[in-house]
């Protein structure tokens, strides 16, 4: 389906009754400090404790009958796994999910909670290929990629049309960028709905592959791997650098450091759980907040699924 | 100022300019799993991220303009000293505030924000209290105690005010009890707004003095004191007491081990932040949820105020 404002209309419409309108959150004390106006779509309270919900539920829904009976598959080691699981358990389809060995348990453990089959594979591209291509070729599930799909992108797009709604006079969005399938909703629904929002993303140091792609023109791996925020270590499409090129003012690079605090500032101000590469965004804006001084600014705080053991490593007890 | 339905009526005009609203969240996953409707009223999300403020603000708005002059003054190493400095910051009075050495440092940082002067003193009740006296007779400070306080608990009383009006076929409240003060005003609003709903509260088994008190009918001190509720260390009062005795009906311990279960339950299920001694009434209905089975049933959550580092022990990585 292309990716028009009638698309994500119809969208929003589909995926209504299995999503949760999520609220806009404000805090005091961060705006204080920061000197910048904040609003936080907070996703993290979305179904599935993250936007995926949204294009994995819409990618699904537009599925035929006789496609629908086969069921739907992916490799994916986060967010957009459960969002399938989530999907084939409330419209009563089997779901197969590829998942890297790397993967979180946490994570794998709320696939399987969905009732889906979890298939266990070598943490590698190819790995995760050739075990999804088996899958598909057995059982003839209809393969859901994370974000190299236009129906997924239209799911994602619902998320800044809401935010929209709620804050009409918002001047910046900003979101964080893995594969982008979440930015390049957020820049088709900002061009639809507000055309003079900016819309800008903040990427990890240690995952440097959108600002590479941009710089290069075509779509690159990151230079090097090394980063906390692990929702994204995936590289840019075709479909969504093509979509970034064209609407995103800058991508921000921030360190590890610096998405710690940003993680300690939620926490300890907001007093919500959120995952580390869902306040890239909001680490991005800060340490470039000569640049939104006194703006209106909103983050969408992606996804709240969080392995708790993490804490230990990113906040360790003062020796 | 007696405690009565009037009073909590003026407390509640009186601190509604300072103080949130809180939200009722409920979550679909964690009624799954337990087989219980319930309510959280999410404290946590109040100003200075704890209900105390309730009462803080609305003892200290009771002062005459003379006593507002002199000041404030505490001794506590938790929420109620933040509650006492941020009312100190907002009616522009100075606020003394004696804390023990054993403090977290999350807790003197954020006093220390809002402007109020800390007096670090040895972690013992004598120590405490005379560092306090020392401060009231330097500079007149009026000394507003924790929970030994009519003015206090009639503030506290407010939350469930709002949480019955928010949910008024509530059938089950249950609130923590450190010193009672939260509970004491629970149990009155309760009384004067929905007097069939019953009042439970939960205790760590290792600060458990308000079970031991209402069987002796005495303020007992713990038998030992070990738990990670650090807001729950304290002793009742014979005011707290008195009330509780009247209108509690039942206080249930919890173990650490459950205590931790149910803040993992929350982090990952409900996204939010919440201190150790906020989830013991939640720990207590699932240890009792035969009891609470298919009810709806109300739990104050009623702080948020953690120290990060201590992710760490209630949840170590795995070896």
């Amino acid at each position: 389906m292309k990716i028009t404002k009638a698309a994500i209309e119809r969208a929003e419409k589909l995926i209504q009754p299995y999503i949760h309108k999520t609220p806009v959150l404000t805090n005091q004390s961060i705006n204080e400090l920061t000197g910048i106006d904040f609003y936080f779509k907070c996703e993290n309270f979305q179904k599935i404790g993250a936007f995926k919900i949204r294009g994995g539920m819409h990618a699904t829904l537009n599925l035929t009958p006789t496609q629908l009976k086969s069921g739907i598959a992916t490799h994916s080691s986060g967010n957009h796994a459960q969002a399938l699981a989530f999907a084939g358990k409330t419209l009563g389809i089997k779901a197969y999910i590829v998942m890297p060995s790397s993967s979180p348990q946490v994570k794998v453990n709320a696939v399987r909670g969905y009732g889906a089959e979890v298939i266990i594979c070598e943490p590698n591209q190819q790995a995760r290929e050739a075990a999804l291509n088996k899958v598909v070729a057995e059982t003839g599930a209809s393969f859901i990629h994370p974000y190299d799909n236009d129906d997924v992108i239209i799911g994602q797009a619902t998320c800044v049309k809401e935010f929209i709604e709620e804050v009409p006079d918002l001047e910046v969005v900003i979101t964080p960028v893995g594969g982008g399938g979440l930015l390049s909703g957020t820049c088709m629904g900002a061009y639809y709905y507000k055309p003079d929002l900016k819309v800008y993303a903040g990427e990890p140091e240690g995952a440097a592959d959108a600002v590479l792609s941009i710089q290069t023109g075509k779509v690159e791996k990151a230079p090097f791997i090394n980063t906390i925020a692990d929702g994204l270590l995936t590289t840019l499409s075709e479909r969504t650098l093509a979509i970034i090129k064209e609407h995103v003012t800058t991508i921000f690079l921030v360190s590890d450091e610096e998405i710690k605090s940003a993680l300690k500032l939620i926490y300890e101000r907001m007093k919500i759980i959120v995952e580390p590469s869902c306040v890239v965004p909001f680490a991005a804006a800060i340490k470039n907040k000569e640049l939104f001084k006194g703006k209106k600014v909103g983050i969408i705080l992606s996804g709240g699924n969080v392995d708790l053991t993490k804490f230990a490593e990113w906040f360790p007890p003062s020796t």
